[in-house]
């Protein structure tokens, strides 16, 4: 069993899960390197970051550099020089978000590159074979997501197609080998949006399949705070007790408590670096504008006792001026900031379930972050 | 004294300068950090990548993040987390360069902020002023500058007015003391454009101030390299032989080679930082560009050897693929390679100074940058 049950804390759960490039702790969260480059960061900053595990799209790797180069390459993970676990995005999202003229037929979807406008077709065996060759440790099915507000034939057809697709896909992966002599481990994704009794559907079929792990696809497309909540509070009970739940692009760090809360262990999401890039960083005390003349002359880092590279060199001040001034270097030290606390956050959030108060304390820390104002330290 | 040669070899010098912030072999290499930050490089990596000295911009700096911020926060050093020396360029050549509606009068230069257009005087005494406020160990006193081509009469004049300035500037420096408990050291500028006679005069009178170190201006302003080395040849003999020659905005791996050959001592150029952020890489064996096709499924590093973050830890393959894909570490990672490379290329020109062998050596060094075209390793 790749996943082992350490503590409990109302239904959150701190956890281990075993890959064959090493232990992640859970809750989890994996930074999105999207074409194999968490922006702005080494990997072995994101090592010392305190990452173990990172994310990839497998769309973008697809499409760059391409497969040729990632299997002559020895795959990603040796490409990207990163040894701890990989868990690769199928690319449906992207087909859905970023690709040209795209067209889901039966057979899967066909689009045109958003870099050079090519013509390609992911079929749910392809993105076996695709992310057969990328080589991560964790593959994702091809799935179809329907954003929000949907209509409710659309949702269930695409939860419906998800489910055919995720048949073609497992018998592919079966078929199939790891090709870099390291286990992978596929994640059917739950879809259904947010009518329940097509969450329940798809949560109890895919659950009938004892896979390994499971993902929770089609969250954080826009929904209102309240539909999330509901969606994972009646998914998370229907899939089985003791595999890891991976609740996709969730999100900020009130949502990722709310989600531990609800029994979910691993997360993704853009908004540490991206966030980061743009002037918005996260303490344990809030959220923080960076722009703002109120950081001008102060000397103190960002957040005291954080091991970032920003909080462990500059004051908010320089760092203040960096973004001021438009330097790269500034985006560089908020993303690593907003790493940094993320994974702390994880980690205090493991600590207080193994204490047993994580729920008392994700009340406290949840509403910091919710606010759409800065909320200052 | 704060300048000791140790060895020579030619005109070729191998010294130390002593500063209160530490000692800086020379020939050095001073990486540009125009507002504060070597763009894309944290101050403990810049040091790791072997930076001894690291310089920075007085018309920037003013402007942003400006004086009161800068006393306020205890001066640059400690603003920007960099414990060793700092140069800081007066800005005279950002005036020519930058900001609009200038106008030089014997009284000071006035302009407008390119940032946002308000209007300021730099007078030989505001530059010291800002130069005191800002704290670093080597201060340029305000100089005017001509282009080339330029006819002897503005070149006659511009000099003449640098010498001017420089009396007022000097006087200035006396009158006030540095405000942070170290140090400073004024070094005059050599003007006098590729007009030999002006070079001579000036570098005679400039020469009769026994100042403790020397910078030659008005080079790397789009010369001939025939002229720049001429120039060199008429001042570094005319400067009193032990104080340090300071060559601003020279330049390119070639242009330092060769100028180190003709006895100077210091150098400045945005060349390794711009070009790592465009995919022009160097190594000893010459120039690369990362974008070339040829490096798709390079398993080698950029330089064998090289101690850089690119190089310790990424393949050509991989930089090629980040840059090809427009990622931001590409940026930081061509960055950090190319300022390794300088600080390498510096360290092995001091070692054949003392080996007496530095002529011969860089004779075939200096080919293998100067050709336009891309040479690969």
């Amino acid at each position: 069993m790749p996943f082992r049950i350490e503590a409990t804390s109302g239904r959150a759960r701190a956890g281990t899960i075993t890959t064959d490039h090493g232990e992640v702790p859970t809750p989890a969260f994996m930074p999105v390197g999207t074409v194999g480059s968490v922006k702005n960061i080494e990997s072995r900053e994101l090592k010392q970051l305190g990452a173990n595990i990172s994310l990839s799209n497998a769309y973008h790797l697809y499409l760059r550099p391409g497969l040729d180069t990632l299997h002559k390459m020895g795959g990603l993970h040796k490409f990207m020089a990163w040894d701890r676990p990989i868990l690769v995005d199928s690319g449906g999202f992207q087909v859905f978000s970023l690709a040209d003229l795209r067209k889901v037929k039966e057979e899967g979807v066909t689009f045109r590159s958003h870099i050079d406008g090519s013509a390609h077709l992911f079929t749910p065996e392809k993105v076996i074979e695709i992310q057969r060759t990328i080589g991560p440790d964790f593959v994702m099915p091809l799935d179809e997501l329907v954003g929000w507000p949907a209509e409710r034939q659309a949702a269930d057809d695409a939860a419906q197609r998800t489910w055919r697709w995720l048949q073609r896909g497992l018998e592919a992966f079966e078929k199939s080998e790891p090709l870099y002599g390291h286990k992978q481990i596929l994640l059917p994704i739950v879809q259904g949006s947010f009518y329940d009794d097509l969450r329940v559907r798809e949560a109890e079929r895919l659950a009938s399949l004892n896979a390994e792990a499971y993902a929770i696809g089609g969250l954080a497309v826009g929904e209102e705070t309240g539909l999330t909540r509901k969606a994972l509070d009646i998914v998370t009970p229907i899939l089985p007790e003791d595999r890891p739940r991976y609740a996709m692009g969730v999100g900020t760090p009130s949502d990722i408590l709310d989600a531990i809360g609800r029994g979910v262990d691993m997360f993704d999401c853009v908004v540490p670096t991206r966030n980061g890039r743009r002037a918005t960083l996260f303490t344990f005390n809030g959220r923080l504008n960076m722009k703002n003349a109120k950081h001008a002359t102060d000397d103190s880092p960002v957040e005291e006792g954080c091991p970032c590279p920003c909080c462990s060199q500059y004051s908010r001040a320089y760092l203040r001026h960096l973004y001021v001034a438009g330097e790269f270097l500034a985006m560089k030290l908020g993303s690593a900031h907003n790493l940094s606390f993320y994974f702390r956050m994880m980690a205090e959030a493991r600590r207080q379930i193994e204490a047993g108060t994580f729920e008392g304390w994700a009340k406290v820390m949840i509403p910091r972050f919710g606010a759409p104002e800065v909320v200052e330290a």
